[in-house]
């Protein structure tokens, strides 16, 4: 019945493309959109212009920036520059931030290493990583990459790549999640928490 | 530190508004938005500008329609014009049709009859409905509101301002899913079933 409604299909069509909106959802959402007057439509479709041409990537860092060509944490005086964290997605920065205990800088790798699906060391931003150690004066590099078959793939090609004399070099800590029921955690965390296991 | 980034936080509350879209996917789409090139970008808006302009409401049962006054249920000659399917929202149109079983016309309500939200019967499309059955002949108004109160009460009140005598009125029928378990349904579902029994 929807082939009665060419537009609709076309605009069917381009919600589907959107990540993170199940599909029957497509339906409830192309409805809102036709129910919204012309007014909050334009202004929708004018803040995604607009979001585009104003937020660009950290030349350092390849967090999001707006207007500086640097972020807020590259620029940020109270920032520590000398600790590194290296995080896959500006998604898992954002997740560290609103921890609130780092308080150095980070670097965004843009993904993690995957040959299966194409993604190698030219794909991410690991070639700027090694630049930047070479060129800013860190001490300390914190890997916070997912704690995935990628995600350590990552970490450790990159740190075979780093001098260890220089660097004091880290991984996030793996183990039971705070509120977590040890009953239902799988074995492999509960060995890297037993492993990681700290005096108390 | 999305503080820092006032056009990515313009487009965050812009994308709060959309419903259905989980409040941690948002930056997820955010993100995917700002990745878009610009002509993806345009197209998106483009198709959204479009299709509210090209589609509307069939003058007679309210279903979307696109450059025609009447949806194709309406214009049909396939369709049977003479008994007509009662649902709330144009996704219950939607269901029906996917189940492929009604061959009838539509009118959609345009929601249920719900005091406590300011829903009265001015809100909803009853009004066309009731000058429908006079102009038209219908000879059977099957309701198919949602099995929830305001479905059963709006069915109720619309059946009531109708005459029988002319009319075949029906319901759809409540029960035990297709697939469910028998063990897990709730007490009122079972005893519709009990009381809505078919011979075998």
């Amino acid at each position: 019945m929807i082939g009665h409604l060419p537009t609709f299909q076309k605009l069917i069509r381009q919600l589907q493309r959107v990540p993170y909106l199940a599909s029957k959802n497509v339906y409830k959402v192309a409805h809102y959109l036709l129910k919204q007057d012309d007014n909050a439509i334009a202004q929708l479709c004018n803040t995604i212009i607009e979001a585009k041409q104003n937020i660009r990537h950290c030349e350092r860092c390849f967090n999001f920036t707006e207007g500086a060509a640097l972020c807020t944490f590259c620029e940020s005086p109270k920032r520590i520059k000398t600790i590194m964290c290296v995080v896959e997605t500006w998604h898992d920065l954002h997740a560290i931030e609103n921890a609130g205990e780092f308080h150095g800088v980070y670097h965004i790798l843009g993904g993690a290493l995957s040959p299966l699906e194409g993604i190698g060391a030219h794909q991410l931003t690991i070639q700027a990583l090694l630049h930047r150690l070479e060129n800013e004066n860190i001490t300390e590099i914190i890997f916070a990459t997912n704690p995935t078959p990628e995600g350590e793939a990552t970490a450790s090609y990159i740190s075979s790549k780093i001098n260890p004399a220089i660097l004091i070099i880290s991984r996030l800590a793996s183990g039971v999640p705070i509120g977590g029921a040890l009953e239902y955690m799988d074995r492999l965390t509960i060995s890297k928490a037993l492993l990681g296991r700290r005096p108390f």
